[in-house]
């Protein structure tokens, strides 16, 4: 199992590192996670540097691809040499983008009429691409789930292990990161995010 | 402001650059929040290499200090040039410790009395350095905070900014980073794990 997460620059540290986190609590020889990169490093919205683990060559390879988020997302839904390497194929792949990640799944033409969760300012930006945006945290259809709120993170992260691992595989993996003291109603309010999308195959 | 998140090898992504995200919603040229290492970069527990933007010379300077968390924070403890590095003043710096971080400021004897949180991973070590752990997310003491499960790390930024920029500026980077469509819901809960520790000089 291949996860990329795409991490450009000006990166939100939180979409891609959160995501990462949630899940690398799979522990298993043939489970990889790695932060996907255009270059050797990206710096994030507030200046940390990252060195990538590997490259968007890598995208068709992998079994999931989360699509991370940041200040620098419009211009890279106009940036050709980048968009031409996002090889998606939703038939075969989970796809998760969390909050402008979304919008570059719009520009991909990968939403079409499927709904879509986003942050509060990229909202408009993935309107005015066409699609509908949910006033909710996470959203799936199929092989296809979308984030809004930095902190829906775990969320997107908790789908994905969901379908490959199950579901206490995910309840497993939010348990470890919520905090002390509020680890069952964190766990819970999560996979009502996320149990209702599991079997969907709609759209 | 200058805000050192003391972050080590075999580090916890989520610990770090949680606390960084959120604390980097305060938008002011006083304002600087670092990720501070002993090296010029270091490897987080899950293989991400992550460059310094301060070095340990850089904590006496700093007006507020979160120690992250890692796997390897128990030999962290035990290397003198590290410890020895870590100069902490809590009667003028705000000092806040996540997870296995805790550990340190124990270690430290910046603990004293204190009870303090941890995550359930570290909190026999921590206890057989002789302190109390709550079942809690958060706990302060005047200037001295500890939290517990890493995603108890926006509880830990919001106390730094609630503690130097008040509680609307708190509440206001919390709102930013929230899922969409709970948002009031996880303002709430983490400002009362806060509030009440905000004003208190207790210990």
């Amino acid at each position: 199992m291949l996860i990329s997460i795409l991490t450009f620059q000006g990166f939100n540290e939180l979409d891609s590192l959160i995501a990462l986190g949630v899940l690398n609590r799979i522990k298993k020889p043939h489970w990889k996670v790695n932060i996907c990169c255009p270059e050797d490093s990206v710096t994030s919205m507030n200046g940390v540097t990252v060195l990538a683990q590997s490259r968007l060559e890598d995208i068709p390879n992998s079994d999931a691809v989360v699509i991370g988020s940041g200040m620098l997302t419009r211009d890279i839904a106009k940036n050709e040499a980048i968009m031409g390497m996002i090889k998606l194929d939703p038939s075969r792949q989970l796809i998760a983008a969390q909050c402008s990640g979304t919008l570059l799944l719009a520009k991909l033409g990968l939403l079409g009429k499927i709904p879509a969760c986003t942050d509060l300012t990229t909202k408009p930006w993935v309107q005015e691409a066409g699609v509908e945006i949910l006033n909710q945290a996470f959203y799936a259809d199929g092989n296809i789930a979308t984030a809004g709120g930095c902190l829906a993170a775990p969320y997107l992260a908790a789908w994905i292990i969901a379908r490959t691992e199950g579901l206490e595989a995910a309840k497993s993996a939010l348990h470890y990161v919520a905090p002390v003291g509020e680890k069952e109603i964190f766990v819970d309010r999560a996979m009502k995010n996320i149990e209702s999308y599991l079997f969907s195959r709609g759209g």
